[in-house]
């Protein structure tokens, strides 16, 4: 684990080598690196992260749908569950997830342990439950040895399950990027065009939602706000989880961070490209119809939010014992 | 590259300091660890390996069904393709499968070059196009600069896909099992039961067909010589390559190299423990009902056969352009 994380130490050291002050002057920060408070849960997070027996199937993870190889999600509209059912809503990144303010586009998890259980009982997901995903990490001793290492207990808890996946989840996060080195004051980090790009970001109003060191996920926004959006999409958003008409079409606001990996855009995913993105945001939330340049200024600026994506060894899963349940990919 | 490839190195070094000559007497050789000729290439091909967009969903990869958290394998009978199909036969696994005769069950791909175009193009696994494939690829700058770089000419196609994922798989061997550390010398790497094991996989007959450095995987044997094995299953086997009915039901003997993690066993992945697949092949292969002592002897003896996971880094994939296709999930 000291070598997977070493990169974390590396960039925390560049960033807190530079200055500050340019910082503290923009609505966007600059991306901390992960605090590991306890690597071996963090590992064993990794593991279970990883583990396809969490599911129904034995096909899919969390690393499905939330792929690290792809900055953390699956890059299609919406997610394919068990037994390919359609998901019904955009899969967000898990890359600096801990810094939203709530988990889900609708926000009804209020954080990453609590979040972590939804998909594994989600029968249009993993399909699985919580107590048959226990039998089968309780059936595994190096799971079993492992957990009893982290928890300090003989009984092993879907609580421990979502808090190790969680603890994991908290070390993904990207700082490094090419904004990020310009908020430290490495002023040749951006060009021309991407400068502008962040100013036009500003004087716009994208920043009004967008903003913070995640460059969103710290509000609850309607979608359409100026111009409605519309969509085949049956999501309502934060109103299923407040019962508040008002709340209808409110969204958690995206992170752009890693934005030009987390393709297709919107809760809906129907965006495919930056430039429709942008386009779509200009007009419904903004009234404003951007011009091709400073289209093409905003995505140059956004293409800088890319940071350095967490450096992870592939873990190795400890194999099922004879009496692990053996899962059900075929009904 | 370099960092993920060092184990390999440290294995070599620690192999070829242990002496031969107790090796040389017995039909199972150490396996060795791998010559990467070419590391550009072997990261490349880690990328397509791990890569999602070679199929028309935008998300299978070589890794779903040769999971390499797992083995190299996915654990279940037979695999879940495109739209959630059911495969028609057990994913052997990829760990050590350069050194197999022939590649498939059926052995109709001549190498693993061969084969890694096989999956791809498959209705009922990727369900893409080698056409499509390359498509995607070459609309992605970062996959072309490298795919330049590494076979130096501008054309993106399919047999560069397939030498890098091949050149990949080769560096994908296990050395360092217990096993082979007994091979070389540490007579205390096994047990006294682990050891009888051993005694009886050779003195029963079961090395008649699993020998060499894959304990297995360089002939072509039919499944049932003294009682016929029953099976759902439809497959063939060889017959279906050479014609011959002759080769009816013959199959590639698979490696027992890790054979702790490629559960199911089986060309039909019906056996679910190494007790009930020692079983069988006892009465079917040999004619021979091993005893419940024998039978566990034998387990303990394959247990060491668990080499060393290859070391790897997760690869980051370079994402897609705004010209890349899309992924097609649901049709």
């Amino acid at each position: 684990m000291r070598r997977t994380l070493s990169p974390f130490v590396f960039i925390a050291s560049l960033a807190f080598s530079g200055t500050l002050h340019a910082a503290s002057k923009e609505p966007i920060q600059p991306i901390t690196a992960a605090k590991v408070a306890n690597p071996a849960m963090v590992e064993l997070g990794k593991k279970l992260f990883f583990d396809p027996r969490l599911s129904r199937s034995g096909f899919i993870s969390c690393n499905s749908c939330h792929n690290l190889s792809m900055g953390g999600t699956d890059n299609i509209k919406t997610s394919i569950g068990h037994n390919w059912q359609r998901g019904p809503i955009n899969s967000p990144t898990v890359l600096n997830s801990s810094m939203n303010v709530a988990q889900f586009w609708d926000g009804r998890a209020k954080d990453l342990q609590e979040q972590a259980g939804g998909p594994i009982a989600n029968p249009g997901e993993m399909a699985f439950t919580h107590e048959l995903a226990i039998d089968v990490l309780a059936s595994i001793p190096a799971y079993r040895a492992e957990f009893r290492q982290v928890f300090g207990q003989d009984k092993l808890t879907i609580e421990q399950v979502t808090r190790a996946i969680a603890a994991f989840e908290e070390v993904l996060v990207t700082p490094g990027s090419r904004f990020d080195q310009w908020l430290m004051g490495k002023k040749s980090a951006l060009t021309k065009d991407e400068l502008a790009g962040y100013q036009l970001f500003k004087s716009s109003g994208c920043i009004a939602c967008h903003n913070g060191p995640a460059v969103g996920g710290n509000t609850f926004q309607k979608m359409g706000v100026v111009e409605p959006y519309k969509t085949a999409m049956t999501a309502q958003g934060r109103s299923a989880v407040t019962g508040k008409d008002a709340d209808r079409f409110n969204f958690k606001v995206p992170t752009l961070r890693n934005v030009e990996l987390t393709y297709p855009y919107f809760h809906d995913g129907e965006a495919a490209t930056l430039t429709q993105a942008v386009d779509v945001m200009g007009r419904l939330q903004l009234g404003r119809t951007f011009a091709p340049d400073e289209n093409a200024q905003l995505v140059a600026f956004l293409k800088t939010l890319t940071g350095k994506q967490p450096h992870l060894v592939l873990p190795i899963l400890p194999p099922s014992s004879d009496t692990t349940p053996r899962p059900v990919p075929f009904d």
